[in-house]
């Protein structure tokens, strides 16, 4: 492509006709650019998403001016000549949009709405098709690779906006998470005694505060909201809340032995509510599986992502196994699901023992795991794949004194050959290991090319 | 707007002329759609960014039948009809680039170019210009409206691919990252030693392994590259595993000692560099600043930004408090520095002593802290501004059995008034603290309406 990306028309339309297109773009825009603006902010206002954007005044008449600065910009900028100052300020525009969290496709509605507004213009003041088409592809190039240059900046500040948030809202739930509940459990008691104190010393002339604006809410709306982003049971927990301040603390009275009740069990609520909020936390947050060791399967994505990536750009290759217990069912059923606890943590714990320090080992499903094998090829993973078989093969897993169980295992092997596609990797390990459970099970079979 | 965002021609467009626009459409691309595929493929496979994307023959056979599909679909359907089909449609291939981290600027661009190249072909079989204009416009917003789906779902998967890699970054740091640091030295010498027992014992006989090719080799590419996230002292040890291949290790012999010493050397430089490495990451990661205990600066955006979406949705309020240290300065050149970041300690931990536990406190700059005051108006604001600014006035900071050190502080106040930008909150309490500066010190100072 040539160093003005997007801006094909320059190639394929002879001078003269552009210069004319030039000419009536900027001429209808600065003619019309009130119109222009006036169009936009009618749709916006109205519109269900991007309305909440526009509602402070300070942004409405900032946006009034740099919309028919940007239109005003558009025109005037030559797309032969050096656009490097019309691109700082497209990145710019970006980046703004990132901070104020203008959702992207929004602002390309806003784009498309003002190319088509344009573009009826030229077409109701200029009878030559050829050059109407031209004076459009040409509106149409500039403004998309205005668009393309803001959704590039805005596209990055945004998920380094989110890796921050991230960062925080887990530095905040690594902070003493058990010092935070039991502080959480007392701010809430310390509120529902007060209340309590409340009526019965003062006889019930004032109105307490409310649970919302106690410690204890602020904490739930300002803290626990960013500790456990989009909990439902967060969400349980506002909703007592509100029970609690809107239906019960207006009628609550020491003569009337049901509002008391009412207000316990409502607390009582809260509190178990409060327990499960951490509870859930501590299994969502945790990197691995609590009982085998190996990783969430939630971070599979950001391995092979990772390392497709790297195979990609480098020489060197990547491999994964898929790796299932056979009969697991049956282990369960015979024995109970204690003991198939402790088959689940020994082949765990001899394929963590077996990979380097650079390879994963994932919890992948019930009895099944995922290896992920950095820099090597289809011969090395399918040695390294039939040592693992016979290694578990020769497990003998002790269940008394007397007894010890035995397990296999069934492989399947898969090697990158350059698809992009994590999941076509993961697939083509799945289908292989399918065909060793078809095979006879205790056994390695390698995914077949694509 | 109206229920097909986007299709504004939809309204403004006599129907007559839409129905024959759709069908001058559906027959040119139905005409030219190999054209179509073919001249997108010849201008991105030379194209510096796409061209990756487009290497591996899997992909290259499935794009081609997908763009194809994609470009008899965009025609096909009906733009007055039902879209939940079409809609679909565009929001999974928006998932599918998101997953193959396939840039939305790139699609972005490939959808400007078949815009271009369908509207030079409606322009050449057709001499009324207002039914080209239309037919463009049409164009246009069809091919927009599937873009902004597509972005749509793009940034949605997106963000949340970022937050889950930022989460297994972090989990993977929050191993034990001592632990991790030792067994890569104890790695680092396992192989030079192993090169000095290949010269020493075998005579020089066989190559030894590379340090790329070595577990620590493996490591600095594969976890490394993941804990230290482009840190610039990763280049640097990986340059220098490249130098050792590359130039020290093919010549290397027991009978010259230089090419011996220049081994060691480089040893010594990597395992200082790999030191640096976990001592960097260790200051960065710092939710803290281990000083004064209050909240690393990075955090702000996450926080203010959340605040500020929350006061926009609720009836609550939010200030913003900048307090800084007054003649700070002149405190470090009189005492000392340690005498200093004792001042600093004790400001501190006044602040986050007074606070809440909704609320935040960071350090903002040398001297200067930014208090995040959630559900607190204006008045309260004030209110607590001025207890703090009397709390820390009154301290006794203890240097030495008799002597104490007397400081006051400088505050500058501001309330969220609906505009959704935190930097303009930022800097409206800055520029109040500047004015309490100016006019004296030892004040809290609110800012003035923008």
């Amino acid at each position: 492509m040539t160093e003005k990306p997007g801006l094909s028309i320059w190639e394929s339309t002879p001078e003269a006709s552009l210069v004319q297109s030039r000419g009536i773009l900027t001429q209808i825009v600065h003619e019309h650019v009130d119109a222009l603006v006036g169009k936009f902010y009618s749709v916006f206002l109205t519109h269900s998403e991007g309305s909440t954007f526009l509602s402070h005044s300070v942004v409405n008449d900032r946006l009034h001016s740099s919309l028919r600065r940007w239109l005003l910009d558009l025109v005037q900028t030559d797309p032969d000549g050096d656009l490097s100052g019309f691109d700082a300020r497209q990145i710019k525009i970006g980046e703004v949009h990132a901070r104020l969290k203008i959702p992207n496709h929004l602002v390309m509605e806003g784009m498309t709405l003002l190319k088509s507004e344009i573009s009826r213009r030229v077409a109701q003041n200029n009878p030559d098709a050829v050059q109407v088409a031209t004076t459009l592809i040409l509106l149409g190039e500039l403004v998309d690779y205005s668009m393309r240059l803001m959704t590039r900046s805005y596209v990055t500040d945004t998920t380094r906006r989110v890796q921050t948030d991230e960062a925080f809202r887990l530095f905040s739930l690594g902070q003493d998470i058990n010092l935070e509940r039991e502080t959480q459990r007392a701010a809430l008691m310390e509120w529902s005694q007060s209340v309590l104190f409340g009526l019965l010393g003062r006889g019930n002339k004032t109105l307490p505060v409310s649970l919302s604006a106690s410690p204890f809410g602020l904490w739930v709306r300002h803290r626990a909201a960013l500790l456990f982003q989009g909990s439902p049971i967060l969400r349980s927990i506002e909703k007592l809340m509100i029970e609690v301040d809107e239906d019960l603390l207006p009628s609550i009275d020491s003569e009337t032995p049901s509002s008391i009740v009412a207000l316990q069990e409502r607390m009582d609520e809260v509190k178990f509510h409060l327990n499960d909020l951490f509870q859930a936390a501590a299994n969502v947050e945790n990197g691995t599986d609590p009982l085998t060791r190996a990783l969430n399967r939630r971070f599979l994505p950001s391995v092979l992502s990772r390392e497709i990536t790297l195979a990609k750009e480098g020489p060197s290759e990547l491999s994964v196994l898929m790796v299932d217990i056979d009969h697991f069912k049956s282990i369960n059923d015979t024995h109970g699901h204690s003991v198939g606890d402790i088959a689940l943590s020994h082949t765990a714990a001899t394929l963590l023992d077996f990979v380097r320090v650079s390879d994963f080992v994932f919890r992948y499903g019930g009895e099944e795991f995922l290896i992920v094998l950095v820099e090597t090829g289809r011969t090395e993973a399918l040695t390294i794949a039939e040592r693992i078989r016979q290694r578990l093969a020769a497990l003998d897993i002790p269940l008394s004194e007397h007894e010890n169980l035995k397990i296999t295992a069934s492989i399947g092997v898969a090697t990158f050959e350059g698809h992009p596609d994590y999941e076509y990797l993961i697939n083509a390990a799945d289908r292989a290991l399918y065909e060793a459970k078809r095979s006879g099970r205790n056994r390695v079979i390698e995914a077949c090319a694509a």
